[in-house]
């Protein structure tokens, strides 16, 4: 989407919004932890997220890497930052053409800062001497394609401090193409204002998006507002230099001044913030508190599907999912993102050989070996391994083989029933409740346009030990309203689906559309995913050396286990599956491979118990 | 569907199945009548038809045809009789070509009756001698396409009295590839299942249908009995006998014995009974009737899909339909046979140019001029017109311009508001009433596989005067719920529809299965409805001499008022429409055209009233 249709949209409705801005990290690490941070972040709403130009060989690359990732794994509208002068014809080719394929859709044009080496500054290629330049070079190129934002500078620019010689700049730079431009940072509030009625004057007439910077320390405040030569107002340092050795105060009243000053922006008639996060979460989670803008339980963060789109190249119109990956969506992005289209929303075709490629990046184990070992412990029988998908469920652990974010919300409405099955030993892989028609902006079950009606089929994933599934079978086939899948690492499936097409267990029905129905059950999928299922297992178990009771007790039940789903058909009733489940009982929860049982004998020694 | 599978499933479930036999009738409004006679009588449930080969020229053209008409427009899987000896090959092929088309996936191969006017029977063509040639034949040419039926004869046949003899022609047919038998008419229970017993000795293993013959008169009865030399026990004679001046004592004492027959072969452990109709429906639905076998609502009969699906060629998959030819599904299939198919069960494209075609069969008024004239009087009013309509709903007229059945039975619910609308000249077209998750075995609103839950928005289409449209729209687009489309024959259109994608307007949720949604209301096919709407009103009009007043009043609300469609989105409530519709009255109601009010003059003259 573009960004000029996001601020119409907050001016149409009246509605504020905010985006975030993040500039590549200089250390792997800081890669991943930013993902794992930009990710908690998303739940904050921001309408797009800014990613800047890292200048020069490695850095450029990863500007663009971080593009892909936030619009094709993370679900963010990104706005990829490019500069001209540093970089020949050929890069910024090139970087367009990376924006472009990750499905990115926007860019801030800027012209580059000086190396800071060179006194005077100098453009690499004759071509690119001025933002208007790559503005141009943009249109030319693309088309309509991107859209197109340009720099905004209220308070004078680096090497420039004559406004009206700016200003020039800037009419030049919209005369070019650009429709949106967003200001470098400022605390003067009432000379913003000042600047943008310069700026209409001028006859510009595109919206102005005020970059915002959060307080976090008060040597970082210090430190950029003097570089960015950006004024600040008397009243602040009165208030923040008498506890600037005390962080938590400075932060305190930092958003209180943040906020006011962004109060006084709103009222002068802006309808969206940009804010610098420096990325980092908290400076920037206050102000957005202070100003009542995250979402809460009355006001929850609206998502379009059930399930984190990606705004990848062709993927925007995707909108059905197996619900095996629900928690492993880097995963199922990755099998599928060489996929060509998705015609009716959907993957092409779950046939492709592509779709059983468990070599693609983000599919093995999150985390490392060690890592993992250090998360998960030493698990030496099948109660061990219940235990922490029990810990999992009571948010101790954040992620296991099979979910690679916390456990959702939405499972604590069943969360008792879930701890009491892993507890007999039935490891629950992937669940959801029954929803009959919950309201679309409801805070837990919600999604999608406002007046619809959302439905769920309860689901369960469960890992099953070979004695129980006798059983098991017997139990639900007994019963008109449940279907499921089994099957075994080695592919032997069993299931009493009459139809091998998709079930929809979960849809949605809203005013003027058709039902809309993301997450489906398939025998084809159920069937790729169980590759995937008993992989994450096996690795699991590769965490130890050979020979380790925890290698091979994992090893065991990846090679014994059944893997079941089972779907209640009647979503009017959520607790048939777990009734169906009752007085059921792994055998030998606490025999350690090859060595004697664990701790506390178990009654049952062998086979199904009757049930109550 | 083979009907090998429809035998095998009463054979599995249990449940007895029948099906029907007609024959092509002489004259062209004989044809006329028996369609609409077929059309009443697919309600009483039968799983397929016979239509038996009319040996000779225009009479094997119109077994073809109503093959067609059988498959394409009613609905019903057809099985084509077709005899061989009689026809050269080029006459065969041409006659399994048509039915190929048709959709047709049955034949019943026979070899034909020797022409009367010869002692000895001779073949036109050597290829064909018998019946097991021309099973031979459809199986060498098409495979595994057809499923292929043979005759069977427990009481011998015209020119072969040696049930040895008759056996062994049966199991040639059944070698060469028939997968079920049809018997000749019979009377004699007990002599039909000493004769299925030496069918079985023989190794034939195929289903065995027997063939019913209803009794309708006393005189028909013994003709076709005598005809077929079939013995008819003496029970039958000494009750029949004594009344057979009285031919509703004949049918209520014949449908008892036919009856009685009936249940003893099921009880020899038949599954699917097969009735001769002879073209006419008492008899046989006295006989169903008997064997409390027809509809009921605790018993309703089973649709796939809320209309009735078309079983042509490339069409079994369809499954979505606009709503607009709801009540002309003649007119919707005519205008979309030529598609070439129909991905994801619908219409290949509605914007194809064929969409608009208006001159093709079956899209234009139902009736000659002369019988529409004399159903419909000669209203000169608005309030005549709108009579007209009330009249229709309280089921004392059988079909409009608009809708060329009976008043759905579900209407009954909106009945009452429907009518209060028509007689305030707001001229209701087409309408569903609210459904918020009925069982999908629920008598009236039910559809599709059992354990489903079948849900509707309300649906309203009218004509309305241009006076009322401002304020109607203003009122609907006040309204949170509701989306609307309103055109006038010159194409203008409104609407308030976000999207001008599909609204799923009917839909279904089933065990282990996507959600089906088979009605929706679309922008374009509503644009392709609006034309033939008006052409309706249009050829009404001209039913009447130019310069007539029920001409020139059918000609100004054609000229002059706007076609509306009101969705509620919101399926939990079905009373909005009507509710936002309150007080509402067309003006000049009485008015004739060119002339005085036509009765009590109304109140309102101009514009709106106001809404109380």
């Amino acid at each position: 989407m573009h960004i000029r249709e996001i601020l119409a949209e907050a001016e149409r409705t009246g509605n504020p919004s905010f985006s975030f801005e993040y500039f590549p990290p200089k250390t792997a690490q800081g890669v991943q932890n930013l993902y794992d941070r930009m990710e908690r972040m998303y739940n904050f709403g921001p309408k797009f997220i800014d990613i800047t130009w890292g200048a020069g060989g490695r850095n450029a690359e990863l500007t663009c890497e971080m593009v892909v990732q936030a619009q094709t794994y993370l679900g963010f509208e990104a706005c990829m930052h490019l500069t001209c002068t540093d970089m020949g014809e050929e890069k910024v080719n090139d970087a367009l053409r990376k924006a472009y394929k990750a499905g990115c859709t926007n860019i801030l044009a800027l012209r580059g800062d000086p190396p800071r080496d060179k006194e005077k500054w100098e453009a690499t290629d004759s071509k690119f001497r001025y933002a208007r330049d790559l503005v141009a070079h943009i249109r030319q190129t693309y088309g309509n394609h991107f859209d197109i934002g340009v720099a905004g500078y209220p308070e004078g620019c680096d090497d420039n401090k004559d406004e009206e010689s700016l200003l020039d700049h800037l009419k030049e730079k919209v005369d070019m193409g650009a429709s949106f431009i967003v200001t470098q940072m400022f605390y003067d509030a009432d000379n913003f204002i000042r600047w943008v009625g310069k700026v209409r004057e001028r006859g510009i007439t595109v919206p102005i998006v005020p970059g915002i910077m959060p307080i976090a320390t008060y040597a970082s405040f210090l430190r950029r507002a003097n570089h960015m030569n950006c004024k600040i107002p008397e009243e602040w340092m009165a208030k923040l230099e008498p506890v600037k050795n005390d962080d938590v105060a400075v932060r305190d009243i930092g958003k209180v001044l943040v906020a006011d000053m962004c109060r006084k922006i709103l009222a002068a008639g802006i309808r969206h913030l940009h804010f610098y996060t420096m990325n980092l979460a908290q400076a920037t989670r206050m102000v957005l508190e202070e100003l009542d803008w995250l979402p809460s339980p009355d006001r929850p963060l609206k998502h379009a599907l059930p399930w984190k789109q990606s705004l990848g190249l062709g993927r925007r119109t995707e909108d059905v999912r197996p619900i095996f990956w629900r928690n492993r969506n880097k995963s199922y992005i990755a099998r599928t993102q060489d996929w060509d289209e998705f015609p009716n929303g959907r993957w092409g075709d779950s046939r492709s050989p592509a779709f059983g490629e468990l070599d693609a990046y983000g599919i093995g184990l999150t985390g490392s070996n060690e890592q993992n070992r250090k998360k998960w412990g030493e698990p030496t029988c099948v109660r061990d391994i219940a235990d922490l998908f029990v810990r999992y469920l009571n948010k101790e652990i954040d992620y296991l083989p099979w979910s690679e974010a916390p456990v959702a919300e939405e499972a604590d409405l069943i969360k008792k029933d879930l701890i009491e099955l892993n507890k007999r030993g039935l490891i629950t892989v992937n669940s959801q409740p029954a929803v009959n028609g919950a309201k679309s902006n409801h805070p837990v079950h919600g999604w999608g346009p406002s007046n619809g009606y959302v439905y769920q089929k309860a689901y369960l994933e469960m890992l099953i030990a070979p004695e129980l599934f006798p059983e098991i079978k017997r139990r639900i086939e007994h019963h008109p309203d449940l279907t499921y899948h089994a099957v075994t690492k080695a592919g032997n499936l069993y299931t009493n689906a009459q139809f091998e097409g998709p079930n929809a267990v979960t849809w949605g029905v809203f005013p003027g559309k058709e039902i809309v129905q993301p997450t489906i059950v398939e025998r084809i999928s159920f069937l790729a995913w169980k590759d995937e299922a008993f992989q994450l297992g096996t690795e699991w178990a590769r965490c130890y050396e050979a020979g380790n009771p925890s290698r091979l007790i994992l090893e065991e039940i990846m090679n014994t286990w059944y893997l079941v789903n089972i779907v209640n058909n009647d979503f009017h009733r959520g607790e048939t599956i777990f009734e169906v489940l009752e007085g059921l009982e792994a055998p030998n929860l606490d025999k350690v491979p090859g060595g004697q049982a664990n701790g506390v004998a178990n009654g049952a020694t062998n086979g199904v118990e009757a049930s109550t």
